[in-house]
């Protein structure tokens, strides 16, 4: 799988941005380790889900692109698909239920996506979205089980430990596993010794228990305040991918989640949702030990008012 | 005054941070022109305060060291002089008044400086700082009316052009002056046509008033968000650089600067505090049209929750 990313990392040359890896004497004197966070709320769209979108999409045939490409997500990755759908100007279709977040909704809209909405009393998002693949010959582009965004999402790390050089361990928030796996492919080709250790909510804790018992285990709508883990489990592609290559995953809680992203607000300056935040929650909160040379992906910066007054309270 | 900003900048290496210039192609597209952000909101101590601190501080003889340094201030450059006091193992005297924020005063205090309180009511914060330096023999650092204080802040944009080239226009936030004066005689020694603009709030517009007319105008706890420039006036050193080397000033609104400290927090993921948004404010709000390759200095990034809360509703 490793080529795989380094094939993403060429095609998302000059169309990704390449994110900056920020350091703290603070967070280093506090934690007792050398953390370096790589800085994807910088990255288009805000959040890491760019560089799976854009490798996935620009790889399909012109018959394909011609056609149009379909995707189910009310967060970053309908953003993602929905800028590189105008970019390389595609047809974009953004299956949403009919309670999505008026702000999310617009900024997808205002990349040029046609939104179908749906109740999420009568359908999954997973049906509608299949149904209108089936008829009109969309391309399906999944947030997160699929082998080109998972390739997509490890240039993140990839790009991460060429800039800085060897780490003992690397830390990534866990939703769908698409970026822990994309992350754990590039550490261990690049940085053999990496430890990688996958976060999650305490409450949206399936991959961990997945990750434990080596059995797939899900979580309905749980109430994290870190919404791009609300995923149902790992898939089929990324559960596999995450016993291969994944060392560890560890849970923190809410308050933990929290405090992190205003520590990262006040002391680093940066803007983190409470999902991308997850990696200096489990430092600060001592759920991991850091040890060495510590990366950290910080995987969105997308936060709504409502969310951030809550936290700042 | 150039030959000191290049003096200052050998000796705050390895002790400032080189802070990143950051784009948006948002921002971009919004105003028509090629914007460069210098991000000070990630300098030490939050904000370019740091860099005028230490060059002064670092040159005092090691009789004054002994001594020890005083300033008054309740904001970024109290917290500066602590930090440089703390790096430098010199004892430094913070006279800030009764009321100041909780939240200020214990960060500077944390760095290890004595915090000497007063009354406003019954003394201004000179009159004090004064009083205790003849009494004790500190050494005075003012917030910014001093050739080193000035020679510091003017680094920022001597690393911004270093960093990205010629600039066809440089805006800058203005309080005392400091800033603005120091960043302007590194504009125009490093890229002679950058024409520099000077920026305050319309509710603080004593220098621009103070710049169109060249007599020095005042305020008095003018009622901004925009904390850092509630300075009373250009000071007696800062004046005359501005008026030497700076070509305009431009004011905004309240209004104005919300909407860029929602803008840099909402787009650009950047932690900016009111006073650190006024060059983004001034070409959001067309008070200045931007032309070409425009840098903007975004001063400092220390923000309260109660402002944020406030300003996010």
């Amino acid at each position: 799988m490793f080529e795989k990313v380094l094939a993403a990392k060429q095609r998302l040359n000059g169309y990704a941005n390449k994110t900056p890896v920020m350091t703290s004497r603070t967070l280093n004197r506090l934690v007792g380790a050398e953390v370096f966070c790589k800085c994807e709320n910088f990255q288009r769209v805000g959040a890491f889900k760019f560089r799976g979108a854009f490798n996935s999409i620009s790889q399909l045939s012109p018959e394909e692109k011609q056609r149009g490409v379909i995707t189910y997500s009310s967060g970053n990755h309908a953003q993602a698909v929905a800028l590189v759908g105008n970019m390389l100007n595609i047809h974009t279709i953004i299956v949403m239920p009919q309670n999505a977040p008026v702000t999310k909704r617009a900024a997808t809209e205002e990349y040029g996506a046609t939104i179908v909405e749906y109740d999420p009393e009568k359908a999954t998002r997973e049906q509608i979205a299949h149904e209108l693949q089936a008829h009109h010959g969309y391309t399906m582009i999944p947030p997160f089980d699929h082998e080109d965004v998972v390739a997509g999402q490890g240039t993140a790390a990839l790009e991460m430990i060429e800039e800085i050089g060897q780490l003992d361990m690397l830390l990534v928030p866990c939703g769908g596993g698409g970026l822990l796996s994309g992350s754990a492919i590039s550490a261990k080709a690049m940085s053999s010794t990496c430890k990688v250790i996958g976060i999650e909510p305490e409450l949206a804790d399936d991959a961990t228990k997945s990750f434990h018992t080596k059995v797939l285990h899900s979580v309905k709508n749980p109430p994290t305040i870190a919404d791009g883990t609300r995923t149902v489990s790992l898939g089929k592609i990324t559960f596999p991918l995450v016993l291969q290559y994944v060392d560890d995953m560890k849970t923190v809680s809410e308050a933990a989640i929290i405090a992190s992203v205003k520590f990262l607000f006040y002391r680093m300056k940066l803007v983190v949702e409470p999902s991308g935040a997850l990696g200096v929650a489990a430092v600060l909160s001592k759920a991991v030990i850091p040890q060495g040379r510590v990366g950290i992906i910080l995987s969105g910066g997308n936060i709504d008012a409502a969310t951030m007054n809550m936290m700042l309270k």
